[in-house]
């Protein structure tokens, strides 16, 4: 585990082209082993997670972190269960996505294949190790780790049993690295040579400053402000609970609600309930003008506009309608999930149509933006990019495609000079 | 046209969320309406083009180059052709990609959409400007556009009856701007928060300058480095013609083949006839130590493997069997087009799996790699990235998704309790 980086992005680019062309009948036993492997010697991650959580608790972490950073008996049920999931379901590499005959004999296919080398910086759950490093090598991708320094033993030793057992499945030395400290992190950053795609999950600052920092594309988002405008036809009974979960369900998740948005014609019935069912969550209320008009709460300043709370804080604007809604959502937003609430179905669509975010939801919380609650079995990562992949992101997002156009011997003299002509037929093949 | 380029790219932004919302029946008869305006008001067009091909003369500026810049009466119906067939293209905007039942009455969709602000870089001719801002309207994308400033004059009586005829169809003001320096280039790349996607098309240098100087991300290529790995089991006289079109049909295009892989063992019998062949169309041929033992020819350096000579010149190695083949490749290539001539499927099997490029050809010369002869029906670049879009780039590269929860005011609670249940049945509607 100590070679350097440069060695392990480089060994991980190698080893990528080999698992690419693996049989998917390979990377299923490999998964399958894995599982195994970890049950046969759980008593060494335990032992290493104990190690870990006692260093955790002599430096004072806190409560949370310290759930986080437990590996015990349940945890490992549940990864060994995942494993065995995605070892069931369906292989999605080498699928015919598109095929034409260019001309008799000379045809075009695209074809799903792995990305190639995949950076992933996650947080300190080491379970998270185990199903990222699984969504890699059911996609066919290498991969480098780096999860929190904290669960480093809990982490070496789950690599280790990975990296084993998958490597005695059949799959190439190199295929999946840790890197341990944040230099190394840093280090990584300039190897776009090497690492096609880094997916990070962390702070806000750490994300925005990977996606600063490096040419290697970035998939993930820094800000979840997630919005909820409630319409002036909204259902208020209705549309109370839906804030409050939106709001308080678990307050410091990227899918929380951080702004609501009211309706002026709304706003004078609407506010007084909600501040009633949010005081009973010990929200803190934030407010414009117009809405310290109707509840007496603390005045939003500018930057409330632009702030993830992640905390049980919300800022409130009472707006003049659906342009204004949108416009608002549009400019302090961070395109991650925006939800409306409202009877009207013309309101719904235009909201659909009008707000640039991944999720755009009509009449449901913002929490349900999730891989798991999506059915994409796990994520990667949620990603407010509007390229590649956008929202929550499965196994499809850590695929690409490549284009294989097979013929006998043809070249394009004949098509420039006219004495041939392109067919340009859909042929719709389901294999090469 | 003078505006600041900060105001130009917000009004683009703000343009976007209106486009995004139009019918397909409004950019449709935009297409139309272009069509015409371009056609009505040739004759401005022409005499502003006339003004650049004199500067360009009196520039001393090369042939190929007025050729290029030259736009006539044939140029004028050519892009009026492609105007009319994009406005008959069927609509891939708002197309249910996916759909999922999360539970009763809580449908999840994923929905085409435009990607936002796509800011385009392109060569002197000015029948790409109307090509490519085509393109972008049909996919509901505002657009930035930078011509080459030998097209100056033409791009902008093209950018003004562009942006008139299809604002008076409905188009909102300042969905189309056009860049005019290189320093508005420069100024341009810090604009992220505007700007969703920068296509580079121009000199190796220039793209990569832009990917190296840039948040935004780059859609294009910077080098196309394209090998022809003539396995031991090619037909030699059919490998010979498709080696010469890879060389020779164009030289100064990206998918021209820049380095030949020869097997060991068709070597002695495959050089002599190829280098007859070569000679006759003066390429300079340039070889490892291994290929001067059959053909007399100057020596490749180290440097050349990873030259892209866009010239008549043409590096070639004797390589032991498809491994080191694919080894140099992936260590030398640009990801954009390799080829494989053999007769043995298991080869040709292989190289398709290990080469890791946009395309990977068996039999057929790498002259295809193109938007036109893929059937796209227009290309707006040829992508070596390997995520969003990869290889030749037509309108589905110019689209994103997002998510659209319809629900009835569901929150998330009672799933994390466990009182209701996930249904996650995938229900493959075609509309919302």
């Amino acid at each position: 585990m100590d070679k350097k980086i440069l060695e392990k992005a480089s060994g991980a680019k190698k080893a990528a082209i080999k698992v690419a062309a693996l049989s998917a009948d390979i990377r299923k036993k490999a998964l399958l082993a894995i599982a195994q492997a970890l049950n046969t010697q759980k008593d060494k991650i335990f032992a290493a997670n104990e190690a870990d959580i006692k260093a955790a608790e002599a430096a004072n972490l806190d409560k949370p972190l310290l759930k986080r950073l437990l590996f015990n008996d349940s945890k490992l049920s549940e990864v060994i269960a995942g494993l065995e999931a995605l070892a069931k379901m369906e292989d999605l590499l080498g699928k015919v996505q598109m095929s034409t005959e260019l001309d008799v004999g000379l045809d075009l296919y695209r074809i799903s294949c792995p990305i190639g080398v995949i950076a992933i910086i996650f947080e300190s759950r080491p379970d998270a190790l185990v199903q990222i490093s699984s969504l890699c090598l059911k996609s066919a991708n290498a991969v480098l780790l780096k999860g929190g320094s904290e669960a480093k033993n809990t982490n070496r030793i789950l690599v280790e049993i990975i990296r084993d057992a998958s490597t005695a499945s059949g799959l190439p030395e190199g295929w999946i690295s840790l890197m341990e400290t944040r230099d190394d992190v840093s280090e990584m950053l300039s190897l776009d040579k090497y690492i096609d795609l880094i997916i990070p999950r962390g702070s806000n600052s750490f994300v925005k400053y990977i996606m600063d920092n490096s040419n290697i594309p970035v998939l993930g988002h820094a800000d979840g402000i997630c919005h909820v405008f409630v319409d002036e036809s909204a259902d208020i009974d209705k549309a109370i609970p839906v804030c409050v979960d939106a709001k308080t369900q678990y307050v410091a998740v990227c899918n929380a609600m951080e702004t609501l948005l009211v309706h002026e014609k709304i706003a004078g019935e609407f506010l007084p309930l909600l501040k009633s069912a949010m005081d009973q969550k010990n929200v803190r209320l934030l407010g414009c003008c117009e809405t310290r008009k109707y509840i007496q709460i603390d005045e939003a300043k500018d930057a409330d506009w632009d702030t993830e709370y992640l905390d049980y804080i919300l800022s409130i604007k009472v707006v003049k309608g659906l342009d204004e809604a949108v416009e608002h959502i549009n400019t302090h937003g961070s395109g991650h999930t925006d939800v409306i609430l409202t009877e009207n179905k013309e309101s719904a669509d235009m909201f659909v149509s009008l707000v640039d975010s991944a999720g755009v939801y009509i009449n449901a919380s913002s929490r349900f933006a999730d891989g798991f609650v999506y059915g994409f079995g796990a994520e990667v990562g949620i990603s407010t990019s509007k390229i590649h992949a956008r929202g929550p992101v499965g196994i499809e997002g850590l695929l690409t495609y490549k284009y294989v156009l097979k013929g006998d011997y043809n070249y394009i003299e004949p098509y420039k000079t006219g004495e041939k002509k392109f067919t340009h037929k859909k042929t719709d093949k389901k294999e090469m």
